[in-house]
């Protein structure tokens, strides 16, 4: 990409102060910002960055009012930020490419529809009976079972695989090698020790503009469905067990995971390396802190939580500042019991 | 599907109250059946969800009395709960199909010995002087490298990769993306702070009746074998380092993990997110809770473990009470202390 | 492979003492070595093996003086370790094969330069505008995108992804089914409750000799580069999330996880499932305990931390050694009260 500074401003209907014929190719964060790159200021902290930036544009608020002189040029928009996003996205669609067609050989089953405008990358695999809608793409060796529904504008990456029965939404984004739809964990214990398979029937259902990131694992029911409501983002090797409900718009960072049948409520913020555990119920809009284990039901809404196990945020802050002064709360302890031992003497 | 109540209850040797010419098209829980749905009661916990359930049928023992009027039509059999699991597992046979045949284009290196009936997907690559068992299915985009032993019946999902000189026995299923044979992670530090690799030079040997989730990684052992033993269940996104060796029947839950040279018992239960130190010994029937740091050799079999580092699961309780009432102990011994001060003075 | 003790020793600049026409096929642990294994002896702790071993050969040193009788033949050389570590390199050599020429079918889009001498596996894809080096091995069923760099004497493991615009050094080993510039996890919220993405524009710059494990996520930067420095070694199923960047031979086992733009330190130790929170630094060389959470930056280098919260290791197993005896301290501190208010009355 090589646009002017003119160009861009057009593009955003900015007012240009400053030299207009200057190229830009890459994007930056003002404080990183080098020679020939576009950057933004919207949070005041980073101002200082202006004065001294050799970015050849800077994009502001058409109200900024510059302390100190500086020498990159301004481009005036209503809202800094949200026009550098805009900036963002119509860069991104040059960089990452439109993708459109079959490459071969990729292979596609019996009485499979592939909608309009699809991407078929080389080496995929759609198998049979499957509804796939227009506008999809689904990348180079990636794997879509039998009776599967992806809605419009999906895109699957390379190598991830779709079990039958799976139905996705629409505008759905699924990273490389995260696996949808396997068997669920369940077996019986038999007299001799050993295990027997439960047969795991059911499927995933994913709404629409779920994110999913790479090398997650999300199981099929035992019977009926898991299900990964509209809008959640799942960060990578997130492990969700069968039978999950995961409710709209909640967030978790990578590498948590939700044991079996557990319904996890609407926008929650799941941090890292939680563990929730089975047959449980999350409330709506609960924070878990990273590594937390939340091993029963959270019923009032809103609450922050932390620890193994999971406690209310400000008690477990509490209990952990103790925790790294048990050794000296021991001497104490020890100084007070030879006093008193004194005093009986 | 679609089947009679006749139908089924011939299947399972079941005698039937009611309307026999019911069709059924799939199985639920009793709390979620509905029309065109049979299920079954077993446990009498849930024998309420009889009297109100619209379930077309319902699987019940020959003894079973019931107290209350009800809708569904009943199918007597010895065991309700044996005779659902043959229905599932009939079921599954039709859900997830009988794949046969070798697809195109796939990859089969020279010297490879393939078995009677096998399924081998499209977009497979099986390598050289490799033994494939009788009715193996390997799924499209699977990579099975050379001189791999697989033993009959054995299945392999879309995208695992078996590296060379892997012996997997019979009856075993590995979910999609999981990785067996990777190099273990070994390193001699050099004078100059980097790290020179150490060969790893070994294999994964993988016995009978041995379940793999997706996403999981077992690396070979440095020299000899990494062992997974008759009957291992292990869940996603598991860690498994060079030259551990699994006893036979051990389950392990999903995002747990095995250092290097570890021997874990036979029947051992392992939580999920559990941490098992390298270079000691498990007991069998050990136990460990999830998000446990098993840090050192359990020697007595029968133990429940908890906690980072691991301890006697009651014990660990008894502490993790303490930890919550750290706060107020603290304050309850600052109190003592002016107390004693003030009969000191 | 089979070679005779005297092919071996001429091999190694050894000289033996015993039977040199034995033929030798592997090679094994002195602890484990049985008739045709050849081992070696260099840690004292191990020589009672010698006197007991079946090996048809074991390597010691110059001055390796026996104390007992023994069956083994010996071959003396300098030093017994690098003489071993140069017989596994040229094993590895035999065993894991000399892959080279193109498989079909392979996939090479448009004005990508392949190097000379490489190998590139059946079903594996490579974009348009790529860059591979000399005697790059890409195995089957992997996949790398556009405008990709690839230096000399890498090797892609099956099933790998690497998405576009990432840059990769020389002698890297990537593992099976890591994917490497799968989107930063970066979503702005919404008035109401949804997310919007935030588009992910960076890269990934892996340096040389790096090692990464299987089923690793790397994510690519939101602007800028997610950086792992050369010699850097990571386990298998680790996760690193965008714009981190990770020291020069900085080591991390199985299971950890770096949050977004965090930069870690050079020949840092992480243990295994260590969870490392955002936007901090970490001093060189730190040591981190296994499941340790660090949340936040270490500034003295060299420290040992353990624990979530990490603190100094010692400080940490002086904490933990208390928390086993907190039921033991609640107890002294009731008896103490009671005996204050004995002694108040």
């Amino acid at each position: 990409m090589e646009f002017t500074v003119k160009q861009i401003a057009a593009m955003l209907n900015g007012k240009v102060e400053g030299d207009e014929s200057l190229k830009i190719n890459q994007l930056a964060k003002i404080e990183e910002a080098r020679a020939g790159q576009i950057s933004f200021l919207s949070n005041p902290k980073y101002e200082s960055y202006l004065y001294t930036t050799q970015a050849a544009a800077v994009i502001v608020g058409q109200d900024f009012d510059p302390k100190k002189d500086f020498s990159t040029t301004l481009i005036r928009v209503e809202n800094a930020y949200t026009a550098f996003t805009k900036l963002l996205e119509e860069y991104e669609k040059i960089l990452k490419g439109h993708k459109i067609g079959i490459e071969q050989p990729s292979y596609v089953g019996a009485s499979t529809q592939l909608g309009q405008n699809i991407y078929l990358g080389a080496f995929a695999y759609v198998g049979s009976n499957t509804h796939i809608g227009n506008d999809v793409k689904i990348y180079p060796q990636a794997y879509v079972g039998d009776n599967v529904q992806i809605g419009d504008n999906t895109i699957i990456h390379p190598g991830v695989r779709i079990y039958n029965n799976t139905i996705i939404g629409k505008n759905c984004v699924i990273f490389a090698n995260s696996v949808v739809g396997g068997d669920g964990f369940g077996f019986a214990p038999q007299p001799d020790g050993s295990y027997r398979t439960i047969p795991q029937l059911g499927n995933v259902i994913i709404e629409d503009n779920v994110n999913i990131g790479s090398n997650v694992t999300i199981d099929c029911a035992t019977m009926g469905s898991t299900i990964i409501r509209e809008g959640v983002k799942l960060d990578n090797l997130i492990q969700v067990a069968h039978n999950v409900e995961i409710g709209k718009n909640t967030v978790m960072a990578a590498q948590s995971g939700i044991a079996g049948s557990t319904k996890v409520g609407e926008n929650c913020v799941v941090g890292g390396q939680v563990a929730i555990i089975g047959h449980i119920t999350v409330a709506d809009r609960t924070q878990m802190g990273g590594q937390s284990g939340v091993n029963r039901s959270v019923k009032e809404p809103g609450k922050a939580l932390n620890g193994t196990p999971a406690m209310d945020m400000k008690d477990s802050l509490r209990s952990l500042a103790m925790f790294r002064k048990l050794p000296e709360m021991d001497k104490k302890l020890k100084e007070l019991e030879t006093r008193l031992n004194e005093l009986d003497d």
